[in-house]
């Protein structure tokens, strides 16, 4: 499998910033300064579940998600991280990963609906996107 | 890593029916008869993150999880599967797998926290745990 065709979802880009590309998955800052919060997106074309990934693709697309929830939990000094994939209103397959706190906006429930998202300003933005770039491995 | 040490949190243990044991996760049927709606756990002692699995254990989680999500949206005819790793509430790895429609109690949005649970009644849930036990290669 390809990147051949791959188009990030319109409302995801209309809702999130870059941050980096790994090997499989495309990283993005959801744009609510609420949670530490990035969402991944495989860069292959038509994947609706996790279960379509391919065999060979899902142990890559795995540890991705797992290596930068784990540096994320310690750089963010989360007490908990929240991993999901929903993909009930953007039907491209994509991967939340939400650090969280027994103090956010959403405790203990989980955050999508939850309050009003609150967006970062241009240089808090830039600021976040560095700090978790920072923490992919260099490509 | 084992099995020693692991007991079931009782919370899980109150909110669900015992589906079937897989090499590494316990699976649960959710007492919610508003979803087809499973919880895998698994059966290692002291886990809170999907990152604390051991890389030996990781993979054949996601080969767990993502069978049965295949397995299931097949079977219950879903038109969307979600897949989450919360634990906010309930602090022991556990991760969610829930059937999906478009006219379900909570679409488009998540189920948690959405209305009151449904319990199933005593024949419904043995039907639904023979149905999704079925699905689950032979041990």
């Amino acid at each position: 499998m390809t990147e051949t065709g791959f188009d990030l979802h319109p409302r995801l880009a209309a809702d999130t910033r870059f941050v980096g590309d790994l090997p499989v998955c495309r990283v993005l800052l959801m744009n609510d300064r609420r949670f530490p919060w990035v969402v991944l997106v495989p860069r292959r074309a038509g994947l609706r579940e996790l279960h379509d990934l391919a065999p060979a693709v899902r142990q890559s697309v795995l540890a991705e998600v797992l290596d930068l929830s784990a540096a994320m939990q310690a750089e963010f000094r989360a007490e908990k991280t929240n991993v999901a994939a929903l993909g009930n209103q953007v039907p491209q397959l994509h991967i939340h990963l939400i650090m969280r706190y027994s103090d956010d906006a959403a405790w203990p429930g989980p955050v999508w609906g939850v309050g009003t998202a609150q967006p970062y300003g241009p240089a808090d933005a830039e600021a976040a996107v560095r700090r978790i770039s920072g923490l992919l491995p260099a490509g």
